[in-house]
């Protein structure tokens, strides 16, 4: 079976192929919201429907959150490997939608001075990455009536909200999910002409706690100066949290954080990253990290604690003299090699414990954590894929780090056994996971025919 | 003219002054809220239907805010003063709705173990309070056809939102607002049997701040580490504004704040606060403020800066991965003594200024501070007002000092020429500004009397 007759047909359908995103983007499937619960579930319904059409025995699969989509095509055959794809229906919230400039579920192909993009949320992270794969795989069945290997395609719809049905689904059908190895098509390349094969991932701890402290929210005049704030024990926590270097300061933090190995420091150092570029498309200039350390360090290599959220008293137009009775904070720390999620949350809920005044408590509410993934790059499948990209794309694909966190690469390992192949077509000024999300039209293109010649290249 | 028949009167007419009590707390006039506009001149214009119905010369008077209404009667006569009786008609915002046990703005009288209360948003802060004086006025006009000396009325509706019409209106109508002393009714009682005259106030200064850091919301997996955050700026800002010891470390802070007279700290000693129950009704235990100072100093005769909102970031359901773009908070300083709210202000955005991190800047919003105020309490309508409150009250009456800010009393100093007697019957446990705002039926009843009783004093 030919790859060249797949491309040329992926190139002719490229409208379509939009037309179909579109749709899957006008689903408000936000699934950290209970108020989108049923468009999560249209989601999922959507993307069966296209599974099916292509020949896909697929279904939505309910779980106690929102819906998993399994689908399977196609024989095992010798030489030719069994791949599980998995992408996420999800998106996040919209929030501040003031923000936007249009309606962010009524995507839109806009003209921008480096080119098209499909304007969107889940554009990007993760409706169009996902269905790169879709059409990839609709070519090779419209060209040859089939695929070129057996596919399972495993779609998740919680994400972007700590996935609490995914190990339990994993686990209980963990016979029906094995590969051969997985593809996780939710990473980005490392430049517009530099494709990636993601080969290391920080791990998550999600962390929110309250501090109480009155019994109800007081009058500052009346109780301002005898009365603790809240608030001020808060900021006080949140300020203790890192040295004057840039280092967290929780006991222990630091436990299984390897050092870079020399030769993946030197193969970073030749990418040449641009960190002044990085920060500057988003208005930054100085990293901010740990002092001593590189910035590819900073996001690809070293933990990290940042506060995502905060707040507490009044917060409308003008002025109110209140003393509230409690102040909130969300907190995430992104963890490297073989820091424990578990011990974190731990050393967190002590210090904050150990660091409240008198007549203050604390409250907890944490996601299950997830540690950092390390794939083994020997396995020949990595270096078929990497050659099948750097045919693509203008320039070779490289073996990078990344910041964020892609819990089910560890738990493909972990519960099914496989490593994963990380790829994605993603772009730093992507916008994810905030207003204004994009995604390219040429990563669509090409991440499209990206899969379209990994597939060829596994299946030899 | 006799006040025996007065407070007869008054005891008579009981239900009928709750009725029309309830009626004014039924208007929503939140002042700070623009919403409420309409809600605010139709609270006005009640107050202005009251009044004429007494016989006094009253309207609603327009200002670039929410009106202000003034009414005449009477006239000047031998051995008897002109008085001004200052309240306002506006209110706090009510959130968290959710905390209120029923409707803010559907007002009713409970049985409570501690006696009945009128609960509603406003009962006690300032619509329960202001009527007790329309209340004893119209008791004496009812029995004697008159009021025994000639008096101004004069109500706000921007108390609660900073007053920013009140100091050009009085400016502009200096001489119609001009009397021989000022009564403000919005201050409490010492304990519920110690009736109080209120000879200190502490000012305030009103700061709102941003922390600006990348040019929008950032994903926390690709920037956190080498991005700032600014809400780490800002908790390590907020947590820089007191020492160990409880001290606010503005450089200049303490700039005229007198230590307190030894009579004054006698007097006070005198007054046997049990600062203990006082935190206790609250939840707390121990006084959190300079670790020198009593509890009475630390809420009324010492400087304070306080923490009154805080947002940034995610604050929704679930977890969000994002650096946010912006850090924002509301402060307030409590000042006394001589401190200047411009010096203060300015030093406040000095700190800010001086402390941020490369890549990040600050933007402020405040309104006009105002500063402490002590009344001369040489003149003899403090001791006839003082006499007046002991025939009433189980027991003698206190000149004592106030943790809140009035700065009307500074006004009718600085532009009338006048002092001012604060007398008002709000106990501690008012929840003034908090979820479940009331005032107990024996404050309004007696409030009531009280004011009857100083009227026939002062005029004598």
């Amino acid at each position: 079976m030919s790859v060249d007759q797949v491309l040329a047909r992926i190139d002719a359908d490229l409208d379509r192929s939009v037309d179909r995103l579109k749709e899957l983007l006008r689903i408000p499937s936000i699934s950290t919201d209970p108020a989108y619960k049923a468009d999560c579930a249209r989601a999922a319904d959507w993307l069966v429907t296209e599974l099916r059409a292509l020949g896909i025995d697929a279904a939505s699969r309910p779980t106690p959150g929102h819906p998993m989509v399994v689908g399977h095509v196609g024989e095992a055959a010798e030489g030719a490997p069994h791949l599980l794809f998995y992408g996420h229906y999800d998106v996040q919230p919209v929030d501040p939608m003031e923000l936007w400039h249009r309606d962010p579920f009524d995507p839109a192909i806009e003209d921008t001075p480096k080119g098209k993009v499909i304007r969107a949320r889940g554009a990007s992270d993760d409706k169009g990455q996902l269905m790169t794969f879709v059409e990839a795989c609709r070519a090779w069945i419209d060209v040859h009536g089939a695929l070129p290997c057996r596919i399972t395609f495993f779609f998740e719809g919680e994400e972007e909200s700590g996935s609490p049905s995914l190990v339990p689904f994993m686990q209980q059908n963990a016979d029906e999910l094995r590969a051969d190895i997985a593809l996780i098509c939710d990473t980005g390349l490392f430049e517009s002409a530099v494709p990636a094969i993601t080969t290391q991932l920080r791990g998550l701890v999600s962390q929110e706690f309250t501090i109480h402290a009155a019994s109800r929210d007081l009058h500052s005049g009346m109780y301002g100066g005898i009365a603790i704030n809240p608030i001020r024990v808060m900021a006080k926590i949140l300020a203790g949290l890192h040295d004057e270097r840039g280092r967290v300061t929780l006991p222990g933090f630091y436990d299984g954080v390897p050092e870079l190995p020399d030769e993946i420091r030197a193969q970073w150092q030749g990418l040449n990253f641009d960190h002044e570029r990085y920060l500057a498309d988003v208005g930054l200039a100085v990293p901010a990290g740990e002092m001593d350390r590189t910035p590819l360090e900073m996001i690809w290599s070293r933990p990290t604690c940042d506060v995502n959220g905060i707040w507490g008293g009044y917060t409308g137009d003008g002025f109110k003299t209140v003393l509230p009775a409690e102040a909130h904070a969300k907190l995430s720390f992104r963890l490297v090699g073989r820091q424990d999620p578990q011990a974190i949350h731990e050393a967190f809920v002590k210090y904050v414990k150990d660091n409240l005044p008198p007549d203050c408590t604390a409250t907890f509410h944490s996601e299950k954590g997830a540690p950092a993934s390390q794939m083994a790059t020997d396995d020949p499948a990595f270096e078929k894929a990497r050659q099948a990209l750097s045919d693509e794309w203008p320039r070779p694909a490289a073996y990078i780090g990344c910041g964020g966190s892609i819990p089910i690469a560890g738990y493909f390992k972990d519960i099914l056994g496989m490593d994963a192949l990380l790829i994605g077509f993603g772009k730093d000024d992507d916008q994810i996971h905030s207003p204004n999300e994009k995604y390219d039209l040429e990563s669509f293109h090409k991440g499209i025919r990206s899969w379209a010649l990994i597939l060829d290249a596994l299946s030899r």
